[in-house]
């Protein structure tokens, strides 16, 4: 037998940051893995290779400890320490890649790099990993004119902040263990409390439900209620994250068209009156800004409730309306228990919060709590009572009332500059609330095109005909006015004019 | 026609608490709703109206216009206002219940109720809302034996709460935007450089992506990877939370038995060499807490590389070992790119933080983005800085260390009073890592008979059998040493000798 100290283990010098250890760890674990030290040879004895190394032995003790107890080594007191000899089929060996044509993608422990096969996603898979948001996140400052998104500049987060630290202060050890897979009780009763006063809705805090997103609430829903193969309702054209869920649960999706007072239910029912689901922006319907007109609600309720079917009404941002009272929800009316109310904080407070709800039908509470608990748990707790003192502090109530009237201020700005410079150019409708608004071309126009010029020039905005499927949608530019101020809603809209001039 | 103040609005009192407007508001459409003021019927005079009321006109014309908008009433300057002649049919008017027997559901707004017809889930739906967790959570102080759960009461609150009120106090409005839908870069790279030092596995902070819980990470992979029928082994008795979102997902469970040295691969092989996944608990087998074999870590990679499958390694507590180093992960022989690899902060932290990470192949990365962005967002901002900045000042690592210690100390207390109180009872093998042990039963013994009686005693503990799906189990209990200190893990295992012994 070779003598022990014969042994090849070369050494690569140690990176800085990680520990002896873990080092000599990990190299005798690559020899071994590389061939370099065969299956049943024997290592140096932990004397030696301590002198060697100049290290403590104790150290090297552990790391044969350690390798002992994962296999790779075996030993017998007095004996010395070998590398198990019935070590198992090496995983595949790295392949040597010459076409440079597929690059290869797997990189191993050793060094070199190999090809890997293409993962294989599943059928549904494929839909599923469609995401109409933007992966890295949105930058800031905002430019005119995002779409979809609060001024976070005007948000109070000093007082957040000062409401989290002297909250946490009073927290005991209860508020770190697992919570209510429903969410914080006294936060679901101040959301309720809420939607009572200011959306119309009459529910109970076991209706409301936490969740981290409207999303989640769709993806939740859409497999609760719908198998591979059945129906369901949006609005054509209509916002993509909804239908995207719901082809990702094998829904056959029907398109509804929209028109000045929203979806046309008439329509749906003659077309598909056995459908699951119907998936409504009653308040402000997501792009075209309409409210769905009471009659429409009520035959929506009515063909729920006959067919046995759930409505989702996704009020993502009514809440501004800029004169009078918040219009009531749908939800409001839902006397039989069909409909799915989503709120969310992301617009009225901050987006990164990611705190929303769902108002559910009695019969779905259990049913969606206990998908949530298994596909999620819950909602994180200290952020939830933040929220909860936050609301019950009342600079909830006073926060959206201040951006209500930054935003009525922002939609005015917009509405004066349009009247001066898009005249001819992009027709903007009466803007009642929201935080953006459709704006028309002419029946001509290729609204992507420009949206894509608009961007050159420095302009944000979203096509119409990206919220639309099969049914036409008349060409424009959805304009977000609340995130940016009045000054460069004006510059905004001067150069969007000399970007529709030029054209 | 009749005079308008001849029309009977009957007006409840208005409770406290209730705005004058909503309440006037809600009175009227209530009355239009119930019938009360029919189709064309004239309203009152806004003047009249606010005489009788004894409240300000401009209330009175604000609820006007807002029932106007909502399409209740209508009206022309100079003619009055009169209830929309043609209101849709109603939603299903109330029924009468007399039977007793179905409790009707729904409560609508006039306040009557009625019948709802059941909600009909789909069948995916009725497999998706069974969870294995509490949905009211877990209460404090946990008593012994409670499995699964760290000692919050040792986590240093103050500390995080001091970390969490500065960072936010340099925090900048950006933070308040929409996020990375993979997670805070900073923590991704610190997690990439914890796992490296502790974990043994060797990754770029491109493929950690944050998600709210590992159950998240089973529900996405399942549906990115499998089809309904595609296989996947789970390993039996097995962690419950896995097999029901498999199931869910309309996989085919190859339960496939568990030994010693973790899930026995080789039968895995012959019974179900098409699966496409795996689902193993290597670090240490969650009920039994065997370690995964290197050889058979090595013939699942090899058999996952060969088939094109993947294997979700799911980490939850093996950072607690009590004697030497963490042993390496799986993942750290993953050269192929084949371990989907579950880690959390909830065993590490506390649970109501609610922040895991995958650490995904680079096949695997953008699929598995974009359907957590789709399916959810990302998760809240503000907690991933804290928890980065509680990593990079070493509070983490120092946090684990004393865990570790603290863990040891109560594993020794249990090993110790069950050699003093359980001989013959029952029998509690070596325990060298986590937060809980199995304990065996003698081999007649009905486990949750057993469970049953020690929680009449106080006692808390799971049945082994609650794991096992086809594959028999021995008795026993799991048994969690971690959250209770060693004088009550001393006091715990009388009263359960207490129990065995009257059996």
């Amino acid at each position: 037998m070779r003598r022990a100290a014969d042994i090849e283990i070369s050494l690569t010098p140690r990176p800085d940051g990680i520990p002896l250890q873990r080092w000599l760890y990990d190299e005798i674990r690559t020899a071994i893995l590389s061939g370099r030290l065969t299956p049943g040879s024997r290592l140096p004895a932990t004397r030696d290779l301590a002198l060697r190394l100049k290290i403590s032995r104790g150290t090297v003790l552990a790391v044969y400890a350690q390798l002992g107890a994962e296999g790779y080594i075996q030993g017998a007191t007095g004996k010395g320490s070998f590398v198990a000899p019935e070590l198992p089929d090496l995983p595949p060996r790295p392949v040597a890649t010459g076409s440079g044509v597929a690059e290869p993608i797997g990189r191993n422990a050793i060094g070199t790099k190999y090809d890997a096969p293409a993962v294989v996603l599943s059928t549904r898979g494929k839909k599923l990993s469609m995401t109409p948001f933007s992966v890295p996140g949105r930058t800031l400052p905002a430019k005119a004119f995002r779409t979809n998104q609060p001024d976070v500049t005007a948000f109070p987060f000093d007082l957040w902040t000062r409401i989290a630290s002297s909250r946490s202060r009073r927290l005991r050890p209860k508020f770190l263990t697992d919570g209510d897979a429903r969410g914080y009780k006294p936060l679901r009763e101040a959301i309720a409390g809420y939607l009572r006063s200011s959306r119309g809705i009459t529910c109970s805090a076991e209706q409301v439900v936490l969740v981290g997103s409207v999303q989640q609430i769709l993806d939740i829903s859409a497999r609760l209620l719908l198998d591979p193969g059945d129906q369901v309702w949006i609005e054509d054209p209509g916002y993509p994250g909804a239908h995207l869920i719901f082809a990702a649960a094998g829904a056959k999706i029907v398109d509804i068209p929209v028109d000045s007072n929203g979806i046309d239910v008439e329509v749906a029912r003659n077309q598909a009156p056995n459908a699951r689901l119907a998936y409504v922006t009653a308040g402000r319907q997501s792009p075209l800004g309409s409210v769905l007109a009471l009659d429409r609600r009520l035959a929506l309720l009515t063909w729920a409730h006959r067919h046995n079917a759930i409505v989702i009404e996704d009020d993502y941002d009514s809440e501004y309306r800029f004169e009078g009272a918040p219009l009531a929800a749908m939800k409001s009316l839902d006397e039989a228990g069909r409909v799915i109310y989503c709120g969310t904080f992301s617009k009225l407070l901050f987006p990164s919060l990611r705190i929303s709800y769902a108002v559910l039908p009695d019969q779905l509470i259990a049913p969606f709590t206990t998908a949530l608990s298994l596909t999620f748990r819950h909602v994180a707790l200290i952020a939830q009572t933040t929220l909860h003192e936050f609301i019950a502090e009342g600079h909830f109530g006073r926060h959206v009332r201040r951006m209500r009237l930054l935003y009525a201020e922002r939609a005015q700005a917009l509405r004066k500059a349009a009247d001066a410079h898009l005249a001819g150019l992009l027709e903007i409708p009466e803007i009642t609330m929201g935080l953006d608004t459709p704006a028309f071309l002419p029946s001509d126009s290729d609204d992507k095109d420009v949206a894509h010029l608009a961007a050159q020039a420095g302009i944000e905005s979203l096509p119409l005909s990206a919220y639309a499927r099969t049914h036409p949608v008349q060409p424009g530019l959805l304009l977000g006015f609340a995130a940016v101020s009045p000054t460069e809603i004006e510059s905004g809209v001067r150069t969007l004019a000399r970007v529709l001039d030029k054209k």
